[in-house]
């Protein structure tokens, strides 16, 4: 993970005021103690802290931060100066009352209805505990240029992962063989891990867009879809080619050239200030006006960062606008059920005036 | 991941009824339609079904299983038939919404403040939202003979993997280059992956008792804790040995056998019908004794299934029971922070007047 600037801190420290409130609550209060990597995402970014139990308070005068027993020597390597470590390893929503005063944000989101109520009942007098969402992850959306280095360096790595698949052959090797083989390049190239189980999903199985690799042997000619990604210094990329060893079907290759060229509007409409749903309506109508509508049943794109999927989201149901500094996918497909998919997918740094690509292995 | 059997909805669908319930919402309601792995373990239990977007709804007569397009095949495949499968492609607690009547549970552990409001505003008239915690967490505990061979065979496989580490010598390797070779070798012999990163942690860094693998070469006479488990049919191990390359110094071989006896006397203590905090406290008890209590700092273990954290807990705050048919791990530690750490874990399922260990790699 890369170091935290201290001044996010003071930024979250400011929209915490702007909001109202005299702290807020920043982590996962669904599963503390016990939390996966994307529910650790906001005190990653917050603290540079990494580890299954963390959470911190900020606001104007208050900087701290709650681990157990077991992360006590990685939180003192990590979490910035400015916090105050405070040792959590009883029960920890019991520790965090009685850090906190004043109106306090949960964020709703990351709040089982269980740690709301355990919450509420410990906190001490005049300590109002108040739902505001999307604080840390407002402000996750845009990245510094540290961050986009290492999503930069992550896509990178998975680009050097198509071409070993490639070299490597598809047709007679079977999904799972292919997907193992890419997560363990990855590995070798320096990744942490693959940032979600690889996709490699060839014939019918590319038709369920999120089909998990089987012992099905990949057939000459068969369209494949590989969707894979990298985390590297704690950061997340995310890319899909949909490759293909020998001639594919010319009437499937139609289908490919629809796909990209619905990438390639979509790419085009990607610049600061337009609308999240505004770039799925022009991806989508390419595949719409020629009669794929209804094969194409996911959204465009989301952002990535520290987790794979993230705000903002491209898609028909999104009030996002995109700005400048944002890193986002762009990923239209078309699916026939039982018979083939198709998906094509770059990761994008959202500039001023349009985009700058990230994945650079060929389509 | 094995089957699941219909009797699971039934027997759901009587604790519903017992909790006073007309039906039960079954699955993720914090990131409903982006779960994670542990997010999706009820579900999973009672359909079969894994994937990132899928709930249930149990009742009386109501057997409803709710996912997206991008599942629409999965869930034709391994959801039950007396499940309904239902299209949630657009706003899926919208989508939930409407399936719902009379006194509908929901798991307070498992639905953030968000979702709760979403879904309250949503339902319609004579739909009364009630938090009922655990109905299908309790149900999970005891597992069915399947389920065991399924951990066994998770154990045996990670068994397989520890050999192959003392093998390949551990002295002159990083952590991180032994950690990858370990998980590598778990895909090799079949797992889906690991059931959590591995652990190996050399030195003074075994004194994290959740250290990260790094470049740090292993030296001779090093106690290492190698903490693994593999999934394997959509169920996990769970396993720690502290292994040593050459000679420990004698101080420290005290140490491994005081850890080694509390571990011993923690097994002796697993039966139906003992307290996890009764277990804890006897293993405790045996380290306490020699002067390490302060250097135990984590409970003395936890239930293993789909998730590899999941209830009973073994610990000093649990009000768990043990029962016949539950999984548990028995872990106890001693950790010198700066000098080294000492981990023993196994794997045993609970029987009526003991224990069966599934852990059967030398200690």
């Amino acid at each position: 993970m890369i170091a935290a600037p201290d001044g996010r801190a003071e930024r979250l420290a400011a929209a915490v005021a702007d909001a109202g409130l005299e702290m807020a609550i920043v982590g996962d209060l669904v599963r503390p103690g016990d939390s996966g990597r994307d529910a650790m995402a906001d005190v990653a970014w917050l603290t540079g802290f990494f580890g299954s139990s963390g959470l911190a308070v900020v606001g104007a005068g208050t900087r701290a931060f709650l681990t157990d027993f077991r992360y006590a020597t990685r939180a003192a390597d990590t979490v910035p100066e400015s916090f105050r470590v405070v040792d959590a390893t009883g029960e920890i929503v019991v520790e965090l009352a009685r850090l906190l005063a004043g109106r306090v944000g949960i964020d709703p989101a990351k709040t089982s209805v269980e740690c709301h109520r355990k919450l509420a009942e410990a906190v001490g007098e005049g300590v109002e505990i108040v739902a505001v969402g999307g604080l840390v992850a407002d402000l996750r959306r845009v990245k510094d240029e540290a961050e986009i280095a290492a999503i930069a360096a992550a896509a990178e790595l998975a680009d050097e992962v198509y071409a070993g698949i490639e070299e490597g052959g598809l047709a007679g090797r079977t999904e799972r063989e292919v997907a193992l083989a890419a997560e363990a390049r990855m590995r070798e190239l320096g990744a942490e891990g693959p940032s979600f189980p690889t996709i490699v999903a060839a014939g019918p199985n590319a038709a369920q867009p999120h089909a998990v690799p089987g012992e099905r042997e990949i057939g000459a000619g068969e369209y494949v879809i590989v969707d894979m990604g990298a985390i590297l210094d704690g950061y997340c990329s995310d890319c899909t080619r949909t490759l293909v060893d020998g001639e594919p079907d010319p009437g499937r290759r139609e289908v490919y050239e629809l796909v990209l060229a619905a990438q390639r509007a979509g790419l085009e409409a990607i610049r600061g200030g337009v609308g999240g749903r505004v770039a799925d309506a022009i991806a989508r109508e390419v595949i719409a006006s020629a009669g794929y509508g209804e094969r194409f049943g996911h959204g465009l794109g989301h952002g990535v960062g520290i987790e794979v999927h993230e705000p903002p989201r491209l898609s028909k149901r999104s009030d996002d606008v995109l700005r400048a500094g944002e890193v986002v996918t762009v990923e239209p497909g078309v699916y026939v059920p039982g018979e083939f998919g198709i998906r094509i997918e770059d990761l994008v740094v959202v500039t001023a005036d349009g985009h700058r690509n990230l994945s650079t292995y060929p389509k």
